[in-house]
């Protein structure tokens, strides 16, 4: 698959100097180490083989590589009439002599499993004569060395394929690289999330944020609670998740490698859970009387967290990654202070008129202790009152120095994922991915523990101004920037000038497998027009 | 068709507000005069006829309006199984007894010419019990009126369409009101530019500025010149328009009342000219020797200015139009500079250090050829020497005061076509549309006669970062908001915010008659992933 770029008229000479880049190097994210040679092999969809090694603790059976063999077997050989069905077949039968194999041995099972926090992801790749040989300690390993593997063939003038001679040892800087979906804002179909999901694995992003209810909307269709949606949703039929589709974007994702990170935002951002809620919010008060609106979720009743916790455990029985988000940000606390109930709760509790000690006692001491998960929260939360509970996460997200807050969450002992400098959402002319390529996620001042802590990070794409009909061109190839950034090597590829080229050439690729990827600059892909 | 988003979120009681504004005066651009009532009328496709008024100067066998009937008849009703053929069908056919006809009477022929500068778009439209009478003066105007008329029907929450009782008087407050297409930085594919015919006339807007060739790639194949294209566009036979792709457009563009304005942007941005007419581009040198670069077309040979008449007869016998735009913008002198026969030319005369007056002398050459037509160019040319031919229209695109420019430009006596507040390939976060909104465009001090010399505008889509990825949500909905501009009375459109819902309602019409519109907010469409 040849997805080189005319780049000629950007900057006179270039063209000469891509014409020396060797494509093989066009792995996205940058291996942590790859070398190659010229020594280049053909390679043809009716004599291509993938296999397990006799010696892998993964055999046929395990669907997560048996559906990655006969996806990658269309992403390598697009014209060979694609699907799976398609790719299986020719998986097996040949009329070649000698089949290329790619031999895959994973050292540990089990494959039915889902991804995880610490799950492994290392890979060795090596392709001589004749053969590659893919050596993982997980399938999720294998996964990103498949995805690896696919980058490397090209295909030449006359259409072509072949692969050179090389070698990977490959691994992620980073366990948690993130990319976030808000279907709240606006729904997004589920075909866009699954699109999503494609694409994350190709740029080896490995968790999907979902952050699936806000203010405006409550798509998720609860089984305990089904007036949630159907009261908060923009539509109870057309604009909802079932769970049927929450099954199917988790089983997507799994078959990926990818984790669901469900976020449930509360106290504020909850105005949609109020339709089908109705005791849930505070009633807000203008002087002496309920003004009629509500503000966040109301902390002093009992039966708040009843239905939280109700709510909650649905929602870890149905998202089954130890990781779950409870939001906790830009709690406007107006409401809460006009409500006379609230400010007799507060002197009760000698919380004074400090209302960020009432979203703490809501969040802190009520709502995670319910769960036996790792909290995610976003800053606010480790702002407004330090937390003790090391099962925290503390997402980054406000613009500024998001590294002065990185080195004080850190060494409060909190796990830290980073996602300020990657609101990708904010757009602006030109090639603002070079921003976002340029962050350096452990560039503060702290001991070598506190920059362990830094678990990742995220790319956030809310929906104020983003639905269907630009969320593709939007997230891509923008969001590759972020992906080589947690993955990569950070002295490696520190250049952002050398990774223009890569990543044009990437973006290609991504176009030719149907994603909808906007261009870096001027130019043209071979196979532009084909793929989407 | 209902359309109506849901904007409970946005600001408190902007729902309440929304209900209470009649859906019916959802036409955008804004009517000049629109009166309507709450009277309303039921619809359906098995009931529904266009027909020719009795004195229509204009009768079955008109393509343009033959073609419109059958285009509008599936717009309107878009579930009604849509295609030419089955809206054909429907509309002499019906099953009910007293069938809703839209009575269409053109006062004037013929109609198988092609829109021109100074075509009457005007239009009435009177849709009373059982009918709607559209009368125009000419087929164009008959045009904008189908498009008023198919914005007029909605659909209740059954499923059910309607229309009130109306009445429109509406005429264009700019005869010229453009949009700008460039398919040289990349190569946009046939589909994309007819689609945004499609969306172009939904708006509107009447005509199409091809910017077709510039320094990355030629796509044009010329007839007389065929290595242009072959040696430079992106790709000899996948990246070109041919002359039936030429043909296609300016018919599509013909049926919908937009004229197409072809550019042939020289002596600079020309760089991909060279590839295949080697000796036209300028030799640069570096002190006494050629570098091996060129700079911009060589106004000092006769073989350029023979090429050029060649070229430009080629163009205007493709090309209907009686106005083509001959560029002129950008031209960098240091090659020119560098070059000791065009210092020599210089000398000779008379020209002094003053490159400027240079490139008049190559631009009015060229325009003296151009015998019947109007010639357009970008400022640059006047900005460098008052041109006192009457038959040039400048394009005033330098952002900054560029009303200071209208000025100067209209007091020489030129017309003015205004482009500087509508570059919207200049992307920033948030709602943009509204800059491209309040633009004034005849706010300056000038007499009547200079406002009169303003005759119109252009949204401008460049194409650095632009391809068929993400041009449709790129130009919709914010193109509209210059659509509106160009064709509304200023006073009575005054309000951004009195004109977001419309927008915001519009948006959800373009969504689903298929174009690719993104949301201007949080929200959602009724329809929205059915037309995508």
């Amino acid at each position: 698959m040849s997805s080189r770029c005319n780049l000629r008229f950007l900057i006179p000479g270039l063209a000469l100097l891509l014409g020396g880049v060797p494509s093989v190097l066009a792995v996205w994210p940058q291996p942590q180490q790859i070398r190659n040679s010229a020594e280049r092999y053909s390679l043809s969809a009716r004599a291509f083989l993938f296999k397990h090694a006799d010696v892998s603790a993964v055999r046929s059976g395990c669907d997560v590589l048996d559906q990655a063999f006969t996806r990658y077997f269309t992403l390598i050989f697009p014209e060979s009439g694609g699907g799976g069905t398609g790719g299986a077949h020719n998986r097996y039968f040949w009329t070649e002599a000698d089949p290329f194999t790619v031999e895959v041995n994973v050292a540990e099972g089990p494959c039915d499993g889902y991804p995880a926090e610490g799950s492994i992801e290392n890979y060795k790749l090596t392709v001589s004569p004749g053969q590659a040989v893919l050596t993982s300690v997980t399938v999720w390993g294998a996964l990103r060395g498949l995805e690896s593997l696919s980058q490397l063939v090209e295909q030449d003038d006359y259409g072509a394929y072949y692969i050179n001679k090389t070698e990977i040892e490959d691994f992620p800087r980073f366990q948690f690289r993130g990319l976030l979906l808000d279907t709240s804002r606006h729904y997004l179909p589920l075909q866009a999330i699954l699109k999503t999901l494609d694409a994350m694995a190709y740029s080896k992003l490995n968790v999907f944020h979902w952050h699936i209810v806000d203010d405006p909307s409550f798509p998720y269709q609860s089984r305990k609670y089904p007036d949630l949606s159907k009261k908060g949703a923009y539509h109870p039929f057309t604009h909802i998740y079932t769970q049927t589709d929450v099954r199917r974007v988790i089983e997507h994702a799994r078959l990926r490698g990818i984790r669901v990170l469900a976020e449930f935002d509360s106290p504020g951002h909850t105005q949609s859970w109020g339709n089908g809620q109705p005791s849930l919010l505070t009633p807000c008060y203008r002087g002496d009387v309920p003004s009629g609106t509500y503000g966040p979720v109301n902390p002093i009743l009992d039966s708040t967290y009843v239905f939280m916790a109700n709510l909650l455990k649905e929602v870890t029985s149905v998202f089954p990654d130890s990781y779950i988000h409870l939001g906790g940000d830009e709690v406007d606390f107006s409401c809460w202070k006009s409500n006379p109930d609230i400010k007799a709760f507060m002197k009760k509790m000698g919380f004074g008129s400090d209302f960020t000690k009432l979203e703490s006692f809501y969040i802190i001491v009520n709502i995670s202790t319910m769960l036996n998960r790792s909290s995610v929260v976003w800053q606010d939360v480790f702002d407004y009152h330090e937390i003790n509970r090391p099962r925290y996460v503390v997402e980054v997200w406000k613009w500024g120095c998001y590294l002065c807050e990185v080195r004080r969450v850190t060494k409060a002992g909190h796990r830290v994922l980073l996602s300020a400098p990657w609101y990708i959402n904010h757009i602006s002319y030109g090639q603002d991915w070079r921003n976002s390529y340029t962050v350096q996620p452990q560039n503060f001042s702290g001991t070598e523990e506190q920059k362990k802590l830094v678990i990742g990070g995220e790319v956030c794409m809310w929906g104020e101004y983003v639905d269907a009909t630009n969320l593709s061109p939007r997230l891509w190839p923008r969001a590759c920037a972020a992906a080589e950034r947690l993955w990569s090597d950070e002295v490696q590829t520190s250049s952002v000038d050398q990774a223009f080229p890569r990543l044009t050439d990437f973006r290609c690729r991504l176009l030719r497998r149907g994603i909808q990827a906007e261009p870096l600059y001027v130019g043209h892909c071979k196979n532009e027009y084909q793929g989407i």
